[in-house]
This record gives C-alpha cells, structure tokens and sequence, in this order.
C-alpha cells in the first residue's frame, strides 16, 4: 500500500492505525523489554507486549487469511519444494494480521523468519503475541519509544549463531541499520525487498552512488501494486473515512478535489458515484483532460472554494490548501487529505492564536475562525484512509504476495541474474501476482490457442504485457 | 426515517444506536429518578442522566443544526407570528441532536413542550441534558427501565396546572398511554402527529374502530418521508454500515439483495456503483421488471446462495433467509438485514447446539458451523442501519420539518377542517418541506410564468404534484 | 409509449418515424383508394400502398416479434381458450412492426380484426402489406391525406354485414367518428381501450359530461407503462437521438436538461453516465431536491445559458426556451425537446427576417444570428426520440401487452363489472403484463411462502402493490 | 484513432465510412482523372470528383472547426511567425472535414501542401472540392481504383519545380512509393510524421534494417492518442453503434465482452452505464484483475455464449469468436468486433452452405441457421464504430494537433537533435497539445508555485510526466 509507508516513515511520532485505535488499552506499565515472558512451547525468543493475548491475535490472523487466499494459495503449490529452505529472513515491517500471514507464509515456504516493526504506533500487539506463540522471532509492540525501535530492530540482525541472508524492509530503516552496524552481513545478504516509496528511493541514492552492495527488489512500482493500490483503495476507502469521522451525507455535496492521478481518479469514482458534485484542480494539462472527459469540471481552487462542501487533497505535493483558501472557505467545509504528503495541507498556518481549535470527535477538528465559521480538519492533515478508515485486507494481499513472490526469486536466482542494483520484478511474475488473486472473485481466464499466441507473438502463458508497461 | 420506528418499537430491549454506543460509559449507578438535579436558572422540572453534560450536549445540538437549516430557517420565518404561541405539546421521540434541533424550534415557534423518549436505549444523555439545561421538562435516560419508560411518559403527561393540547408521537406509546391513563385529555388535544409506521398503524386501526376522538396526522407517508428517506438513505448507509463493521472491500464482491423497493434500490445503487456484481430476489413483478432495466440479474436466493460473498434482506417480509440458505452459504459469507423486520433473516434457527456463536466485534458475530465454516452476522439480524451506521442529519431533518408543519397545521386549523380521522399532510406542504431544504444545495427553482401556469392548469406556488401522487 | 401518442395526434403534418424516412421511396404517384389489390388468397378486403411488399414487411414484423416475446407467449398460453373468439375488434393505431405483433396476436386469440392508421405519416407500407396479405382487413398507408385519413377510418368501421363490438384506439380519432357518424354502433360495443393521452383525456371529458355509453380502459396510465416508458425509454433513446443528428461526443459536454420528472431522470442518467456535466432546472421543489440528492446542480436556466452546450427540455411545458435564452446561448448550442409539447421550445420565435435557417441534415437546422452564431435546433423542436432515434421494441411490447389483456378483460368481464365509465387495469393484470416480460431477461421471481403470505396480508399471486400504487 | 487505420490499411476495399455512406451518389460515371476542372480563382493544380462541390464541402469544414478548437487556436498563436513557412509538405491521410481542419492549419502556418487520400473508400468528395477551392492541391475522390489510387499519391510527389521537404502519412503508402520511386526526394526532406500503426510497424521495420534516411516522428504512441482514442472513443461509440445497427434495447442485457484493455474498458463503462450486465473474457490476469474489482464476471467464452445477448470483441487478436461459440449463440444474438482486426470474428466459418445470409439493413446480416436461429451479423465482422457509427471530432482534433506539432518540431529542430531514427514527441510537447483542447471544456489548469515545483522537482511549465509514461 504505497503512500502509507512514506507517511509512516514520516510521522512516526502520530499515525495511529484505526483498528489498534480502537482502544486495547495497554495493559500495564512495565516495558516489554524488562518481562520475562515464554511461549506454549517453552521459547523466550521474542519480546512482546503480552504473549497471553495470542489466541486473540491468531483469530485476527485468521479472519486476514480469508481475503488473502492468494498467500494460501502460494503455499499450497510451493509447500512440496519448499523454496525457502534456507532462507534466513530478516523483516521490519508493520506487524498486523496481514503481515502476520505473509510472515507465516515465508515459514510455510522454509524460511526462518526475525520479524520487528516498521512503525512504533503500528503494531497490533495481539499479533504479535500470536506469532510468538507460533515460534516467530518477533520484537515489537505498540508504543515503542525510539530506542526501543532500535532495539527491536538489534535484535533482530544481531543474534548468536544466525546470520540473515534476506532482508524484506518497508521504509528502509532496516536496510539502513545494517548498513551502519553491521555492514558485513551483506556479505552473505542474497537480496534486499523493500516496498515503500522512502526505502526505495533510498536504494536508488546507495545505487547511484555505488554503495549498493547487494541486489534489490523494488516491489513499490510493480505493475499490481500501482494499478491496484491507489485507483481501488482510495475508491473503497475515501467514503469510509468521510463517513466515520463526520457522517457527512454525500448526496448532492459539493467537493473539490486536488489532483486527478489514479488517487484523484478513485476518490472521484466514488464521490460522484454517490450523488456528490465533484470539481477538480490540476496542474498536468492531461490529468485535466481526462478530468473532463470523465465530467469533472477543471478548476482552480480560488473559483470554487467559498461555495464548496468538502475538500480532499490528492497531489503529492505541498501547501495545496493554504490559509487563503482556508480563510474563504464556507462554514463546517470539511477538509482532508488523501494524499502521500503531510504537508497538502497548510496546517501549521491554522495553528495561530485568532484561531481556536476544538477536538469533536477522535481525528476530527473543528478550527474556529473569530467570527464563529467553523472548518471540519480531518486527522490534522495526515491521511485519512490511514488515520481514520481501514485498507482493504485483499488489496494488502497483492503487495504481500508481490514480497513473497520477489524473496523467491532473489533467493533462488541463478548467480549473475541481479546485479548490485534496484530491480522491478519481472512482468511474468506481476501477471503470477495478479493471477493467484483472481480466484477470490471466482474469475476465469482464457487461455490462447497456438495459433494466436503465434499470431500476437506471445508466449502462452505470458507475459502479456510489454516491459515498459505500468 | 421510516423503518426504524417500527423496529424500535419491537425491540426496545436490543437497538443501540451507534452513536451512543460509542461507549460513553454510565457515569454511576444512581437511578436518575432517584437524583435531585437543577438546571444553572433553578429549575427542576426535568429528570436526566446528569444536568452536567449539558455543555457537551449542547455541542452536539449545535452540529446537527448545521445540517436542518430548514428547521432553522422555519423559527426564522415563523418568528414573528409564532404560530405555535398558546400550544402545548407532550412529545414522545427518540431523543437525539436531532430531535432536540426540532424540539428548539417548536419552542421558538412559541409552544410549551414537554418531552419523554419513545425508546429506553436510543437518548443520548447529553443532549437530553442540554434541553433540560434549556429549559425543556424532558424526562429520558439511555437505559431505562420498563417502568422508568411509563414513568417519563406520565410525568410528561400528568402534571398540575398544566394541560397539553397537542401530541407529537412516535410509535404510538404515549398516544397509548393517553388513552388508556387520561382520557379526558383528548377533550384538549387539538390533534396528534405521528410518525412511525406502527404508530400510524394504530391510528387507523383506532380510526376504523371508531375510537379515534381527534385528528391525526401521518407524517410516515408524507411524500417527501416517502420518496428520500428509504431510497437515499439507506444508499448512503448501506456501504458504512458494512465497512463499519466487516472493513469488507466491494470491489467484485457477489452479492444477493433480497427486495428491490425503495430500499433494495438504494442499496443496489451504492454498491454497484462501488464495483459489486449484484443479483436481486423479488416476488413482485414489476419490481422485478425495473431491477431487470437497471442492469440486474434476478434470481431465486437458492441459485445464488452458494456463490455469494453478501447478502442483504431489504423486503419487510420474515424468514427471507432461512437456516436452509445459511446451511448453504460459503465460508466467510456476510449476513445482514436492511429491511423494516427483526424476522427477515431467520436468526433464531441459528440458536441451536451445532452451530457456535462468536462475537468478533460490537454488532459482529461469527455463526460456526461443525466443519469450520463461518457465516458472518451483523447486528444479529437487526435492522443494519440503525445498529451499525448513522443516519444523514440532512434526511432526518426533512421528517422533523414535516412533523413542525403538521403541528402547525393541525394546531392552526379552522374548525372543521379536519375530522376525527387520519390525514396526509397536504401536497403544498410536502413541496414547502421540500423548497425548505434546498438552500442547502444552492439550488434556485424556476417560477412558472402566468402563462405557463394557465397552460398547466397549475396555480404558481404549487401544488405541482397531484394529490395521489407518492 | 406516453408521449408519443399526443404529439402524434398534435402534428399529424409533420412528424416521421425515422424507420420510414430511410426513404424507401413512393414507387408511384397513384393513390392506393384508386388501385385493385389482391392478395395471395384472392382476398381485396384492404387497402395498402402496395401488396407487394409483404414479403418484406413480414420479415420486419419477425424481427419485431423477437423482442415481444410476452405478446407471443401471451398467444400460446390463451391460445386454447381463444379468449377473444367472437370479439369484432375496429382498430386505430400506428401500423408498425411492433402493432403487427399486437394484431396478429388479437387474431390468433379469436379476434375479428379491421384497422386504420391513427397518424397519417407513421404506417410502414410494407408491415401494412404483410398484414393484409395474412388476411387482416387493413386501411392505411404512409401519407395519407386528410380526406384519405377518416376514408380509411370509415372503411373500417363502416362494413356491410360486420359490425364491431370493442374498440382499439389511440388518440380518439376512431371513437370521435363512430360517435359522430354511427352512434349505433355503441349498442354492441362492449369497450373501448385508449391508449394515448390526448385519447384518455377526451373519454374522461365524455364521462364527465355523462356521454360515455360503454366502458373504457385507460392504458396509457397503467403501472407498467407509466414506470418504464417515460424513464427507461428515455435513458435509452436521448443518447441515440443526439448521436444520430449531430455526431456530438458526450464526454465533458455542459448540459442542462428542463425538468426533472421521469423524462428528465432518465435523460440525466444517461448523459452523466457517459460524461457529460449536467444542470437541471425545475419548477418543483419536490423534484428539485431529487434531483440534488442525485448529483445534478439546480439551477434557474438563465443563470447557465450562456455556458451549456446542450439543452434539453422535459418539462411538458410551453416557452420554456425563449427567444431570449436562445439569443443568449454561445455558438453550436444544441437545442431539444424530450417533453411531451412542441412548444416546449419557442421555435416560432427563431421565425423572424434577422435569423437564417440552414438545413444542415435530415431533423437538424443550424439557426444562424445575424453575428454569425449558429443554434443547432433538432426535429424543429419537436419530440427528439420520435424524430431522430427509435424506441425500444420491447417498452412497445409493455404497451401492446397491456392493450390485448385490456380487451381481454372487457370483452369477457361478466355484465356489471364495469359501468359507463373508465378506468384503469386492475393492479394484479399490470403485475401479468410484467411477469409476461420477465422470461425475456432470464429473470426468475421467488413466490412466498404460505406462512409470509399470511405475515404479509397477501395473496401469494398477488396484486402484490396497493391500488394506488404509480 | 489509432485501430482505424490499421484496418483501413487492410481492407481498402471494403471500409465505407457512415457519413459517406449516407449515400451521396456518385454524380456521373466520367472519372475524376478525365476531367478539366478550375477552381473559382482559375487553378487546375487538383484533381477532386466535382469541384461543384466545394461549398457544400466548407460548411462541412466549419462544423468541424467548432469541435477542433485546438487547431484554430494553434493557428492563432503560430500566425505571426509562420513556423512552417517554407515547408512543403505531402500527405496522404483520410480526406474528411477533420483532416481538411488540419491541412488548412498547415497552410495557414505558412506551409505548401499536396494532398492524396490514404483509402480509396473515405474520401468526402465535398470536402476534397472544398480544399481544392482553397487552392490546395488536393488528388481524391471516393471510389478510387487501385490503379488511381496510385496515380493520385504521384501526383502529389511528382511535380516539376516542386519538391517537399516533410512528410505527413497515414499507414506508409506514401512513404513506401517515395522510397520505390524517387528515393532522391529524401535528400531535402527534414522528416516524416506517421499516424497509423501499421505506417509505425513499417517504420521501425525500416529503421531495424538500417534504411530508414530521415527522422520519423510515431504520432500513434503519443500519450494524448493512446490515453484518449481508446477509451474514450470506444465509450462514446459502442452504443451509438450497436442502436444505429439494431435498435436494441440495453436495459438488461446480457454482454460479453472479449477483452479489457482500454477499448474494452470504455465499451464496458459505457453498456453497464445503460443498464446491461456485462461478462468479461481475459487472457491477462492483470486486465482480468481489473475486470473484476470494476464490477465484471471474468469468465470463459464458453461459459456464456449459450445465454448472452451480445458479443463484442475487443481483443487485437484473432478468431476470438469462433464458428463453434457462434453454433451455440442463442437466436438473435449480437456479434460485432470493436478490436482492431478483422478476424476477431471468425466470418469465414459462417460462409458456408448451410447458413443463409440475408442482409436485413446497411451493415446487418443475418446469419440463420438450418433450425432457423438468426445470428446478427455487423459490418461483416470489420470494426464497428469505424463502419456503423462515426468519431467524434473532438478526438480526431487530439490526433490532428499533434500531427500538426510533430510537424513543426521536426521542421524547425536544429540540426541533429534528430536521427535517422523513429521519435515519439517529446513528453511536453504532448503535454501542450491537452493544453490546446482545454478551453474546449471551459477548464482551468492550476500553476505550480515557485515554491511547489522546487519541492516536487519539476518545472512550472511542465513536463509534470515521467518520460516513460504512457
């Protein structure tokens, strides 16, 4: 789910995924790292927040395995040749059931998995314990304080006797830590997966500077993680976020939206879909065109923001909605952003003192201008699908299955295959992705004849898409 | 909002509203008619939770106005004349940011009121606090008991010195009660508005049996009740209500919808237009005739049953989904019910020893069949809507306008006008309810000119719709 | 098909059905009263533009037969019983394909049959020589004079040693003559059916004024006809109609569409659904808020003139594009009418010396201002489906349906049933004529149970609507 | 429009397009070569059917002109300094109004055109009389022979004291003569601009063998062509095809559809948009993934065929429907290709003695089986919306523009930013023609700040595209 981990990265201090928002208070006072706490089995190897919530945290993982039937799936057919035997796997991920069930897949293919979080809010601590109790050597819980975030990691790459020959990173502190501790692990690394926009953009930096010492995987520009991710995830979860925070009717709504690539295209589809009269504002003089053709009035934000409802940000960039607009805007407008950047929003600009804050509900604000006019802020300008909806288990499944997919094949390619430097992970195996999720919708694909793979020139069983293809 | 009255009257012991089941946890144990409470002006001529949460309360009150301007803008141009100057209303409500928006403006419109709630779990405290604050002899808490319930009603009723003359009912209960405890009051009333579908019920019942000694209203079957609250209402709350609940993805998603009315249509509406294949199960033809038109499959439940990943019952009928069809659901299957009766799925065959019962979330049960198969049940069978989503401010408003028309009219209505019988409220007033809420959308109606009024046979201001049209 | 009918009778100079004006040219200037034809059985009961062109005719009226299955069903079900056998039925209609089935299915149930055209341009010559060659006494053909009109109507009615005893009529034009000419004939007449407004509306002005002799149903107002003509017909036949005369792409398009009833919401549909920007004008606020909760902007025209691209009106209405708004409208404006008047659009106002009309296609004018700026007018202003697009056969096979079983019923009621009066089709026939549609969308209707039929009040077939349900 | 050319390429002798087709008929039998024409201002250099013509022509032009907004307005703001001034330019395209638009913006920035037709069916013979009016030297006319087809492209090549120095082609004929007869012209030319994918395939073909002399601009793979014509163009023409054809009725049909790329796509949106229930056949599981989060079936063909009431292909492949799917259709079934091959459909295998074809209109063949099951037939199987329906301009507009600007970049590039290699133009550049067909849609693009394009690392004025994008 590609713009999370960016934020996640980023804000590492605020994000609160909703699900854990839902309030499992924490227990006691005592950290994690002072119990003393042992599995069914006997093992202390991991540190958790209570490995007594176990049986609950499997029950989580269970529920996740029913939308991720693709991962399930891959273990059945790779369950005979197990091809991660061998695979020392190190992983900092965030840890919730759906990662839980990559994570066990990983095991089920042969792998030994050390698991920490990418995230110190992320962590669904149910999870966690349960995967601790099924023998994974997992360190991390909700609310770790910093150091604690690098212990957890330590502990991981740092242990007697076992020495990793995988990474799977999200963000790239991992990769970073490794870099900066323990440097002779690459010596034995086969490869790096990294799924976010940050730690990919940081393997490209080592990569042009030399320093990449091992190959890498960049599973965020795969073909199904970008066609999928955005364009669908943000049409199932705009009006879910909208609707928790503000049970705002959509029927008849004016909004404006900011931005008009696949993000803008899902929020779109489902606004106007529900009766909402939606404007757009675009930069890219082709986005504006498909706008159009879509029935999308193009405009600027000037010219609708005093009459307009709602306001979503999905640009990428920064200060999109500033004080201005936020001055003009009618009162109980709503304003959120859907977005991979923080700053969409010029939300410091409203921390000033003529403006009153008033928190109505978790994640909503209403700021008070002087005269009474009252602007709805959502989640403080962080994203709303993250902060105040759920992404959908099957969408989170792609990715997984992508990270699986791409673990094999640096684990098992032939020497001189990958290089020191980024790849995408080759069509065929997009397609391969694509393919173990069709059965969740009971679809059926066709198969070429002879004849007409030879009159495409294609290979019957793909890949059937160009390379450049994104 | 039509379907929930009949609902709340059925099962007061079961409905949460989410709202309130948000948990704001009962503050002690001291039943409220046993506390001495006064407002910040000395009175005590009221009985809440605890008068201290009016603040809050009044919050709540302020929100929902943002969405009933036409309330608003009805004490606006009523103000002056105060058509209600002299009334004296005992109401029996939910009682609701939005209904104390519609209390508010009886009294500015100059009528007396006091107030009990139709529903022992559905008050929300804080705003039964905030009226009581303002100066409203309400009488309800959340989780009254069955004599408590009879208790507010009489108190609201029977009080010295002061005599009600007009009744604002919902589901019958106070009008009931009236009857049965104070029938010397009907010698007063001038006329009673009733809202629910069981209420309504009983009136005509009342009215065939020759009992009925004062005009009635029937806001259920106003117009503008009719045509927005089952269609656009449960098009916006079907989708939340899931997502709530299940976090399900839509996209390809098969699903079955039992009813293809107002509320079938609705629902089909929001989640096809979200990706989901939907097939539809009809007994009436021409219902199933236009589903056909609208672009969907309609099928017998049986030869769908296995396949699909939802179904929805929206028929008003009882065991719509027998045991039979859950026996042969697959495994993960959503279960839920969007229509007016507690009896469309049949839950109670659910209760017997094979099957085990789960609770995985509020208003989420996993049924567990003996080999492993889950069916996923929400709100046990309850009505979705009103137990797992909220309903649009907007759209509630346009029933609460209704009622504060129906009492104006009733309340200013010539001798004679209206007999001891049951009334539709008459066109020109639906129309007035309806060109009352438009402001909110901006939207600006054309006039007719002489002329084309004279060619339409129609006076200027309308009514435009003939009076058996619905 | 509602509209039609009246518009038809209205300009009986001007309209052409699309189909005839392909421009199968007149073979000769020779009138058909003149000519001697005989059919292949010998038979000269008829009087058609030229036998010879059965052959041709037949295969339109099997290709119509194609998409009115319930019309042949309706055959083979009551073909047994011969439900009409003894029924000497004088008709009026448009002779088309589609009424073909209709007659030749009168027939086959027992009916003697003697038929007019009700509109002097609207006969396809071709279907008329198909039906007289199988036997049907037929009087009519494509431009007819005046004279030639009620000749033919005559020499249906008025026939040595035959003598009709229910009528088929649309528009009035056939009852207005046995009326004027041989009122006897009413002794025998055991109904009339009317299908078109203008016919209804003139039986109801009989019945008023105490001179209706027989009973009369009134079709055009049945359930079936008045849910899916206007909105279904409508979705399906605007985008056609725009196409086929001005090739105009949809997506991004302006649009304002006058009236949002069942005409407008269909057009509206259809026109946001491919990507077209659409603005609604209404005089009734009822309407109007539909017409927000659905996503339309409501706007007086005025304030959109200058900007849309295309305008649409729905409203049944006189002058509601004016002189004024058409001078207001930017260069390639295009202007239609979906209403039911053809004066919706002032169209006598572009008559004027500064104005120049240039006929640009077949239906198309471009109206050109004296500054260069061309109007596109389409069908003179006249209804854009009937001139320029074609109507589904099967929402004509609604309409046929409920003719035949209208006919049924009054020819078999037992005596009393039905006074000298009009009226509508018993709900539980309207629910047949559906169900008859059902087979041809592979739709399967659920029957209840006893047990829900009893929970319901219902009988288990029916009428499942109330009798004022529309 | 890119399928279109492909196919015209193919099938010169059969493609007729509708405008023409409309059936203004062939004057006179002389051909065009024979006669002595002058144009108004005294000038033979032409050779066009009836120069008569021309005014008829220019109305035509002057539609067009009003949808290719883009083009005026290039010819605006390039007036003043000529870019092309010099250029000679032959071109060998579609003569219709809309390439007319573009010639004359070619001259009107200072270039000298010769023009021939690049199919011997699709020249409006109006439209050539019209350019030939102008003075351009236009050498067309519908109905050409193979032989004059020739002729004409030679004419425009071969003249004394004239020799061009760009290229403009549509499928490589031109390019091909040049290369076969007057290589020597290469030497002056500065490069060849080519729509059509077949002209492409040929160009790099040439290219790979080293022979291709001069830079080749591959307007087909433009952005703007590829994320428009598709899509869009299919969405637009899918229905508009399938009613001019049929008259079928959408509501409820049962589709199939072979393919879901964009044409698929937009065929999809458009026939669920109406009310049909649309099946999708794949073979690439990411388009099949796609499918079915957008709400569609993916299945077999076979699984289907026995039940849908309408096939369409869209798949670029061949035999996709073959005889055995077409023996199992059921009676009345709808086959038509909108792909861009004329095999989709395997027509051939209907060609055989036990099916009778009857042609029932223009473009519709019946196809009837020995048990008497009708299959209907469009276009014989060749592309639908090139055969039955028309294009709107405004696409054709997007393609014209780059056209028009891949001839000025290539003109007026500075020696060697170009090989003698196939370009596609330059990111920005496809970028500014969107930006020329805003205006049309009264949409306003937003400006990057300073600051906001720092941040992102663009520049204000674009390009905002990764060059990779497509």
């Amino acid at each position: 789910y590609g713009h999370c981990s960016l934020v996640l990265a980023h804000d590492r201090q605020e994000v609160k995924l909703t699900r854990n928002a839902a309030g499992r208070s924490s227990d006691d006072e005592v950290s994690p790292r002072e119990k003393q706490q042992t599995n069914s089995k006997g093992s202390s190897n991991f540190c958790v927040k209570n490995i007594k919530q176990a049986e609950f945290g499997r029950r989580e993982i269970e529920i996740a395995e029913q939308d991720m039937s693709a991962l399930i799936s891959l273990r059945k057919r790779a369950q005979g040749e197990k091809p991660l035997a061998g695979a020392k796997i190190v992983g900092c991920t965030h840890i919730t059931a759906q990662t839980a069930v990559l994570i066990e897949t990983l095991c089920a293919l042969g792998a030994q998995c050390r698991w920490s979080a990418c995230n110190i809010y992320s962590t669904q601590n149910e999870v966690a314990a349960a995967l601790a109790e099924a023998g994974v050597a997992v360190f991390a819980w909700k609310g770790e304080s910093e150091d604690d975030f690098w212990w957890c990691i330590d502990r991981c790459v740092n242990m007697d006797g076992w020495q990793a020959n995988m990474i799977l990173d999200d963000g790239g502190d991992l990769t970073h830590w490794v870099y900066k501790k323990y440097p002779n692990v690459f010596k034995k690394i086969r490869g790096i997966v990294e799924e976010s926009v940050t730690g990919v953009h940081r393997l490209y930096q080592l990569s042009k500077a030399g320093k990449l010492c091992v190959p890498a995987m960049n599973v965020n520009d795969s073909v199904t993680k970008q066609k999928f991710d955005n364009l669908y995830c943000c049409r199932e979860s705009i009006l879910d976020g909208l609707k928790r925070t503000t049970d705002v009717m959509f029927g008849g709504k004016q909004v404006v939206v900011c931005g008009y690539g696949e993000v803008g295209k899902g929020c779109c589809a489902a606004l106007k879909a529900l009766g909402a009269i939606v404007n757009i504002t675009e930069i890219d003089p082709i986005c504006a065109l498909q706008a159009c053709m879509d029935g999308f009035r193009v405009v600027k934000l000037n010219e609708v923001i005093r009459q307009v409802d709602v306001v979503i940000t999905c640009t990428g960039n920064k200060n999109v909605v500033t004080r201005e607009h936020l001055d003009r805007m009618k009162n109980s407008c709503i304003v959120c952003n859907m977005g991979h950047s923080n700053t969409e929003i010029d939300v410091t600009s409203l921390r000033t003192p003529e403006l009153t804050w008033e928190r109505v509900r978790s994640q909503v604000d209403h700021v008070i201008w002087p005269d009474g006019k009252r602007v709805v802020l959502l989640a403080e300008g962080r994203l709303l699908n993250l902060s105040c909806s759920t992404v959908p288990t099957f969408v989170l499944s792609i990715t997984a299955t992508t990270q699986a997919l791409a673990l094999i094949e640096l684990y098992n390619a032939p020497e001189g295959r990958y290089k020191q430097d980024v790849y995408l992970l080759p069509k065929k195996m997009d397609e391969y992705v694509a393919s173990l999720h069709l059965p969740s919708f009971d679809a059926h694909l066709t198969e070429l004849t002879d004849d007409q793979a030879k009159y495409l020139g294609l290979n019957k069983n793909g890949p059937f898409k160009p390379n450049y293809y994104r």
